[in-house]
């Protein structure tokens, strides 16, 4: 998928956003919907999108910008604070040569602590449910 | 560094904005300055950094995250026009644990083209002063 590509409508996480398919969320507000990657690189792992329907960060409509990121820098406290992370790292790939899997524009958010290295994207498979559903509870609580 | 230490006023970013250090500048605003990574993990590898004084994406103020934001939205289609580059890889670290090897918040826009991997940070070692400064050019003129 090529940066400039039209936005597809059907993409995994427009379906998310319509109610369309599952998700297991941890926060939502006029702009945004985050919930967590359920193939995570690290436990918390954990994506917001906006609600705009954007393919990318070049495509976004910079006055959407702000509102977004503010959102994503609240959902960072919350997942910071749920898994007492040493640190954050913060992913937005755009682009298939540029790691994009889902051409809706995402924030990847991934609590990390020290020593403890990243797992590649898939690469422990999906998380088991109880885990996730953990997690999930976890991140809402410390909002 | 833990992500609630003190911002440190002496880190090497801090001096590039005061002007005690120099850089490979290729956009300034108000509220940013942007510069190449003489380590680049790709040709065009660009860091974009508030003025605001900021530890890491935690502490920046988040009245001061959606300006910041829509510069390195602008710089990242600067970059990408330049390189006419296929993809956008945007990592942003926070803390030692989550990557993070320079204390003033920043976020790395690196050009993608299909089937190129991306080099470890400084794996390729420091880039040659010619090719820096051929695309420090070509990204300024892309504004």
């Amino acid at each position: 998928m090529h940066l400039s590509a039209p936005y597809d409508p059907n993409n995994i996480f427009a379906k998310i956003l319509r109610g369309e398919m599952p998700c297991l969320k941890v926060y939502e507000d006029a702009v945004c919907l985050a919930f967590l990657d359920i193939f995570p690189q690290a436990p918390g792992h954990t994506l917001v999108i906006p609600k705009h329907a954007a393919t990318n960060i070049l495509t976004l409509p910079t006055e959407a910008i702000g509102p977004y990121m503010a959102s994503v820098q609240k959902v960072a406290h919350a997942v910071q604070k749920a898994f007492q992370a040493e640190g954050l790292t913060i992913f937005q790939f755009n682009g298939a040569a540029g790691g994009q899997t889902v051409f809706h524009l995402h924030v990847h958010i991934i609590p990390r602590m020290d020593g403890v290295s990243l797992k590649g994207h898939g690469q422990a498979g999906k998380a088991d449910e109880d885990s996730l559903k953990t997690h999930q509870a976890a991140i809402m609580a410390a909002f």
